[in-house]
């Protein structure tokens, strides 16, 4: 009864900050939480009255998966889990929450957006925000220095969510990364390499993967006369070029950042270039980039990375872009990022208020991202040794989105179950025989179901394998029990034929197995 | 540096939370519980400092799974969703946390092992703690009355943690439940075929199914004159029986339950009895028995339950056993649990202290374990609306543990890729070729890797090979790229053979395609 007492209290609490709240006119959204906060405590005392007062959701920017979209996600993850296996990957996986210290200076500013578990006594936890700095502490910890590992897992942001747009609070991550003292460009080509194989290979339409470095961008910063201590964030301005028009990031650099003009326009001059090897080669004659050593440094690895992919035959999606920046600090080296291509593929682009730019490309979002980060593992390192990382990590929420839209727009039906044969009885009293049929198909590893229940009826057994795309029926009867065979119905066809029940698992397997 | 202050403050106030605690001589776990967060939080401010002072590990009761860890879990998954799939089980997903709402009142005294989330604001959430209630919730809150689905995830409690015993903090659940209005026991059996099958194929030794019924067990209660109010307290009593002594129980019952002596050797009486369809027979005759109109229900269908087992040839397995009682309050009617029964084959049943019982049969834990809840869907529909469901939860963890000690113990290496061959190269200067090669193999989807060194040594090359298990090895020289051949070694026999550029892709899925 005490619970009900401080609930009680909580409630009057929280019915204050929201009428404070409105008062105060504040966004819709902060009253709208708070309001379903205030729900919430109500329905807790409803409960303990009997009564079901509760809201039946899920947490906001969460959702479930029902079969149909668990049945696409299972074919996404396989061919991207069959891509990492065919590239010799091992994979690993790591506790959903780590220590709150362990994320700690990892993120930025976008550390607000971690999600901490409460204080209920013993170790200050934190949900995972990605699974790299996870990995790096696993690398640390176990002391690490060479591996190449996949790891597919879900990680939480308290982000606003955008679900239709597929941004949610808790979603999938794919990541593939090689850790290890290797010779320049190798590694970070083969992240390139499956990139390609798995894009391709989930036939999402056209895709482009722009590549830059970040020492390029460095020295281009300094030659273009940015102060030292504004490299990252004139850095962060130039990662919304894919959102802005160049007018606009010039506006923030000059206004907001407090760049002068004129190493404003000498940047904007860069990062309108896009190419290939020649770029490279063009920009190391440059008479003002050359004077960057770190520059150089960039452009001569992307000069060979260039060469790997043509060795890898990826190099007709690959584009040099040097206005590619991306977000994290933690970078040091080579980024990446793939981009859909193809016009009218997936809603997924156009931010709420902005509209998408007019160009003849338009892009549909990022669906893939990576790059080098030769600090993070030190970072937890007790003597700060490095491992040298590269990796990429596939955008599976907008994938699947894009998937599920297709399976939409398809006329085929995405099958839930792989249920090859449904054992059926067309007249009464004759369960005790389908159990018995269901048990020997069971025995030989196929695929079958029954219907619970003691007499069905023959219809509604059939339109079970209509409506779940299952291809066969046994069917029992007494005269099929007294000739010692079953009746095999293709579904599709409604053919019939009778088969001995000595030769039926044979013959389900050969109608079965494409 | 305000962030700097308030830490140091917190490093203030917990020292003296570690201080007071051992000033009142608090157990030791409590005071290292509190005296971690401190060295937490001195740690956060050492980070600062450009120190590396943080603690390099997991949260409690959690652990990282290494790729050899991960290659046992993925065959033990495969095993089991195999068998998910042929009995026609669809697979939902639902997220790691939950309106805490929707926890609240469903785990009896369990409830304080729940982790709660921060409140940042929002709503309030709490980590899932079981598969079985966010299943409930998926189901009354999208309306499905009918469904077998599957659901294999992790799931949290603040428990005791005895990690050498396979118990953890954040831990897999592999769940198969069946819900819908059917007709009695089919489903049900259903269940226990699939325990049946799935501890079959993974081959852990001989185990035992027992299964009771909660019905049985309440009109055993009542017919021995236990009061209605103690039921479900008397009933968890009975549950211990697993692990302590018939005599230890019935003090339990009397001293702290406060049970007459009398009902207690009634219950006695009854609990140490076990069979099969035979002992339902019996007790359905028994005087004292038979006077409870619920225990003839529970008994009639262990009858039924046992005649569609033995259709299914699962009988060699089961016995019916009043002892079994399962803590959880939800359930409703049929209840079950696997036993392996093989002493020596994990010490995972050993209670810390307590000691295993000297038995013929020395019980090494449960692996799997469900029944009936009728009731709990009901509690999230607005209208109460009950969908039956009866489901079984498979033990993964155990079973980890005793898969991970069998690899141990034997000799074959676990690989933890799948690599069919490597590239390598006999002399020097040849990336550019074995780049060439292996881009040729990876595009004919063969499993295939390359050393990420301009000049490795052909030795190294090797070596990884024997010590990852790659069965093959394509090795390019000069010789054979003058001669249009790979020589393809086979790393077992170390037998090599020179196989033509054109015949090589399918000699090396003939090799390795067992």
């Amino acid at each position: 009864m005490e619970d009900k007492v401080q609930i009680q209290e909580a409630i009057k609490t929280q019915g204050e900050v929201v009428r404070k709240l409105k008062s105060e006119k504040a966004s819709k959204e902060q009253i709208d939480e708070e309001v379903a906060k205030l729900l919430e405590l109500k329905a807790q005392l409803g409960g303990d009255d009997g009564k079901h007062q509760f809201v039946l959701k899920t947490a906001k920017g969460t959702r479930d998966y029902n079969p149909k979209q668990m049945a696409i996600r299972e074919k996404v993850f396989n061919t991207i889990i069959s891509c990492f296996k065919r590239h010799g990957a091992e994979t690993i996986d790591t506790p959903v929450f780590e220590l709150k210290e362990t994320l700690t200076g990892k993120y930025g500013e976008d550390s607000k957006l971690i999600y901490d578990l409460k204080d209920q006594g013993g170790e200050l936890l934190s949900l995972r925000y990605d699974l790299t700095v996870p990995f790096a502490r696993y690398l640390a910890m176990n002391k690490i220095t060479n591996i190449k590992r996949y790891h597919i897992a879900k990680v939480y942001r308290r982000d606003n969510p955008a679900m239709t747009r597929g941004r949610y609070r808790e979603f999938y991550q794919c990541d593939f990364d090689i850790a290890g003292q290797y010779d320049a460009m190798i590694p970070d080509a083969e992240c390139l390499k499956i990139v390609h194989e798995i894009l391709s290979e989930l036939d999402l339409g056209e895709f482009r993967i722009k590549v830059n470095d970040r020492r390029i961008l460095d020295g281009m910063f300094a030659v273009c006369g940015v102060p030292n201590d504004k490299f990252r964030t004139i850095c962060s301005t130039v990662d919304k070029l894919d959102k802005m028009s160049w007018e606009d990031v010039k506006k923030e650099m000059v206004n907001e950042k407090g760049l002068s003009e004129e190493a404003a326009d000498q940047i904007g001059e860069y990062v309108s270039m896009q190419g290939g090897k020649d770029l490279a080669e063009r920009l190391l004659q440059d008479e003002k980039m050359s004077r960057s050593k770190q520059a150089c440094a960039g452009l001569s690895d992307i000069q060979l990375l260039f060469s790997y992919l043509h060795l890898f035959q990826v190099t007709d999606k690959v584009v040099f872009d040097l206005s590619l920046a991306r977000g994290l600090d933690y970078y040091t080296g080579i980024i990446y990022e793939a981009v859909l291509t193809q016009a009218g593929v997936a809603p997924v682009a156009t931010e709420a208020q902005n509209g998408p730019p007019g160009e003849e490309n338009v892009s549909v979002g990022s669906v893939a991202g990576g790059g080098r980060y030769d600090g993070l593992v030190g970072m937890f390192d007790p003597k700060g040794k490095k491992v040298p990382c590269v990796g990429v990590s596939i955008g599976i929420e907008r994938i699947f989105s894009i998937m599920e839209q297709k399976a939409e727009a398809s006329s085929q039906k995405v099958r839930t179950t792989e249920v090859q044969v449904m054992v059926v009885s067309a007249q009464k009293n004759l369960l005790e025989e389908r159990l018995k049929l269901v048990t020997e198909l069971w025995n030989a590893d196929i695929k079958a179901e029954v219907m619970y229940k003691k007499n069905p009826k023959l219809l509604s057994q059939l339109q079970h394998c209509e409506e779940s795309g299952i291809p066969l029926v046994a069917i029992l009867g007494e005269q099929e029990l007294k000739d010692g065979v079953v009746k095999l119905r293709v579904v599709a066809s409604r053919e019939e034929v009778d088969i001995s029940r000595a030769e039926l698992i044979a013959e389900i397997r050969r109608r079965t197995t494409a």
